[in-house]
């Protein structure tokens, strides 16, 4: 079908349905291969990425909704989703459906609410909806060669700094890593949050300090070199440092 | 004028000039006479206690618009406001206005974006709208004393939740407390903010780690005991802390 068409299609039962002006964009990364990726979703229309947000049901609380929406969108259940910040700017979405006129349910001034969460990929299978090509895991390393629809690329840029400024007193990593990785996978999901490279001595004083760590009896078998220590995380100790920050007053 | 039927002549004029379903509630927190206070108004309606919230015009951006409000709501300018939380239960404020019918403007669904901010309450002279008898700061400690409307007790606690997080990573203090101030003073805001005594030893030795104070060359003087030193913030460090976080990877 038309992707226009499918758009005007719409726009009267999304009426009846949802609320004006209020959105949601879930900002879901996933850490592969040593690298951070973001959920992102091309479009049929236009074929620009986006988000997978979506609207909220007149008789639907807001926490409700964004777990819907990414479920019809994406295929995703099941994750803990956290609420990061709100996006309000008058024009965000104008440019996307000026071709467009103004009965449009979708072209109207939308505020979307954000919201993060971390997760291992490979426990999802993605299910891309009807206005969609795809649904697929981005390297944030490519987001610049992308093409991203109104100001999606801000709500990521916002979401990784949320999460950056959370791994300064929250322990990170229970939903991204394997049962059992070694302290040098562990870093790279640190660098790849902070964006930078680390020093391995500095690192690793700092993570076995935080005491979450438990070390196994086992190595992790294969590679070139002598083989590192599997680590696990104490899950009792990682949650309260997760309830209560790493350093508390 | 009757308080109920001020919001009647305002619906239509409301209609025309507001985005429906949003609005925005800012929690002002001040530190004075060692406890923690929040701004409040006291509508003439029902005589309950509200945070100076209202809502968001169809042709401003959201953080203007928040800015608008606390100005229009108790007088107060200049003063840095940050997003905390969105309150988007279905419900949360039906039963405020349950005395009107659903043409109301005031009674439809809103959901509302929480924005908090810290002060010094002697810097601001409060001025109540035409809605609320009064607009005070209101201890803590006395919340649970009064009637507070719709779920703004909850959006209270959120807020609160938030600042006690950000204090785990985040230096705090450089609106609160005047220029020069001694470590007896900083302590006890951060026991208002956590809600706890500290102890005194390893407060002073953790705030002196933090590298962001500055001792001066001179006491406190007119208590009964031994003149206390002061200490003013050193804010080349405090604003570095603020960008950086306490502690980096």
């Amino acid at each position: 079908m038309d992707s226009r068409q499918q758009f005007l299609d719409k726009s009267d039962k999304l009426k009846e349905v949802f609320l004006p002006h209020l959105s949601a964009d879930p900002v879901i990364f996933g850490f592969d291969h040593n690298e951070l990726k973001v959920l992102l979703l091309k479009m049929n229309y236009r074929k620009q990425w986006v988000l997978p947000g979506g609207y909220i049901r007149k008789d639907e609380d807001l926490d409700e909704a964004v777990v819907r929406i990414l479920k019809e969108r994406a295929g995703i259940t099941h994750i803990y989703l956290e609420e990061f910040g709100v996006f309000g700017k008058k024009n965000r979405s104008e440019l996307y459906f000026e071709d467009f006129d103004e009965t449009l349910f979708q072209k109207q001034r939308f505020v979307t609410v954000g919201y993060y969460a971390l997760c291992n990929p490979a426990r999802f299978k993605l299910i891309a909806d009807e206005y969609s090509e795809t649904c697929e895991w981005i390297c944030l390393n490519n987001l610049l060669e992308i093409d991203l629809a109104m100001d999606h690329r801000e709500i990521i840029g916002k979401a990784l700094l949320t999460i950056r400024e959370k791994i300064s007193h929250k322990p990170i990593g229970y939903n991204l890593l394997p049962e059992k990785f070694t302290l040098s996978e562990l870093q790279k999901l640190y660098e790849a949050i902070v964006g930078k490279t680390l020093n391995r001595g500095n690192f690793y004083r700092k993570i076995m300090n935080l005491g979450i760590l438990k070390k196994l009896p086992e190595q992790r078998k294969g590679g070139a070199h002598k083989a590192p220590d599997l680590y696990s995380f104490d899950k009792r100790k990682y949650m309260k440092a997760l309830d209560n920050g790493l350093n508390n007053w």
